[in-house]
């Protein structure tokens, strides 16, 4: 299986390009749309939210990675191995809490180049075509490299909001397994408590552990996002 | 086949999430994005639209539908036989008018519960699985149940727009069979006459049958929704 | 491999009727949503893209092109093959470029109807069927026919913006192989030179080539359609 979590949005030409190459290079094995709304550029929201999502995926399923504002400079294609399942993409920290919180990861600079590439979409060239082989059983050539440790610094959990769903809900990057139901948080000048599920919870924004272990912040059958005026990037604390 | 239609959008990870399952639960079974695009928790505009699309779909089609306020909260779980087709999803009156207008249906109280089961995703964790189940001919322990009706009146057919499309174009709850050509409708303070297709129309909105047997207003090379101010909710009469 | 170049959005139940007709006629064959986001009803900006977007797909790949606002009227129903590929969509300027381009081109009108036809959604019922009879190896009843010239002059290239995407780059109807990288670009009042590549522009506005061969604006990690006020339909002139 191949999956596929991009910040390249789901109406542009650029989703449907990687799924040619793939259906071209890897006939029969079936490629996921699992996300392609990652905020645009923001390769440190992707960090956060790629290691929720990957859990679900069976052993070999090969991951394509691309927020990738740097493509065409300097920095490297990486191929990667954490906890049974590979990983292609850029080099420029999109997998770094991915290999922090992996039990065994092994990174790869990548050798291998298409006979054509363009300067602006290695995802459709390099990284596409890399996860063809590697569904294939292929090992492209590749030399074991440590991942790049993204600049700044990057905390365990980030007590951000890093998206917004269709329903107002605000995912963040603070995995629910660290609090317990009895804390509440501060966000946008409000204290919001726990709720176990939407149909138990009272008119008010509440935070609840979503079905992927991060904690959501939501209102039953309204906007979280407009109730409290969230967007990506809005932070909070724990009380 | 396995059919989709959901409340979920495309841009969030939940329809990647569902393809992930049944690729691996119903390895080689095609799985078509019917429709994702269901108001928000609007089980009504649901109830009403998903009888439209199902026809042209070959007996044994597996869908899984779901607008599902009441996630995790009492509400069953239902699969549901009718005209040759199997349907799983939540007993909230999503599947009423499917019922209320099959020739032949039989609902079922479904006992299977998966290893895991979150309490705010069971599109995940328990219909989709299911839904492969039912595919791969399998039949998950379940009773046989009546379908809960909905509180309030549902009509025969809803003369309110459901649902506006990319172009403008609105989409109603009323069947293009209830009408005959010589009959207009009121909408938003407008007497709006028929077209047999959009070639055809003046500049002026109409309505026409669309090729999914409902009544639908439209304005040729342009949008009723604009042109009009309607939005879904929007009601009308037949003159 | 089918291939899928449309108006319909993404949201709408259409593309997801198409795969419905594709995966029972065509089982087994794999179906690519290469771009559903051609600008409503704009068969000239659509004419302009689609060349940009088949050299990549194998010979033999069958597209399915429909930005069809005459379905129902007068308009022929067209199965094309152009440089070893298929095409079948309707006969209104759409293949008009992509005929004038290639090397070798040969049209049909189609003969063909399937036992129910609606008026408005030809795609599904007339387009998809053929395209999934074509990608099985057999060849519908057709007769040669040359395509219809749109009316009003269509340049070689087309000097405006046809899409912006999520990014907010703006691609245009000019092929890049046209311009040479000393050369500007005059548009909304400003200048704008080339860069190779986002990660070598400075913070100004660029035009670069796109990894399908057209000139696009754009601005390193910001949107090129927000700060020059871009929208579909915007012209340029190159200094």
């Amino acid at each position: 299986m191949i999956a596929l979590f991009t910040d390249f949005g789901r109406d542009d030409p650029y989703v449907g390009q990687l799924h040619a190459v793939l259906a071209r290079e890897a006939p029969g094995v079936p490629v996921i749309d699992l996300f392609h709304a990652v905020p645009s550029f923001d390769i440190r929201a992707g960090a956060y939210l790629l290691p929720a999502y990957v859990e679900e995926f069976p052993p070999e399923t090969v991951f394509v990675c691309v927020v990738d504002p740097g493509v065409g400079g300097a920095r490297r294609a990486l191929m990667l191995r954490a906890d049974g399942r590979w990983y292609v993409g850029p080099d420029n920290g999109l997998f770094c809490m991915l290999v922090r919180r992996a039990t065994e990861a092994q990174g790869f600079a990548i050798r291998w180049r298409p006979p054509k590439l363009s300067a602006s979409f290695h995802a459709r060239d390099l990284f596409a075509p890399l996860a063809a082989r590697l569904a294939r059983g292929e090992r492209p050539e590749a030399e074991p490299a440590a991942i790049t440790p993204p600049a700044g610094e990057w905390p365990e959990d980030l007590l951000q909001v890093l998206y917004v769903d269709r329903y107002g809900n605000a995912i963040t990057g603070l995995r629910a397994a660290k609090l317990t139901p009895d804390r509440s948080l501060r966000i946008a000048g409000r204290v919001v408590g726990y709720a176990r599920v939407f149909s138990e919870a009272a008119d008010e924004p509440f935070w609840y552990e979503n079905a992927n272990g991060l904690v959501e912040l939501a209102v039953n059958r309204g906007s979280a996002s407009a109730v409290l005026g969230l967007k990506p990037g809005a932070e909070f604390t724990v009380l």
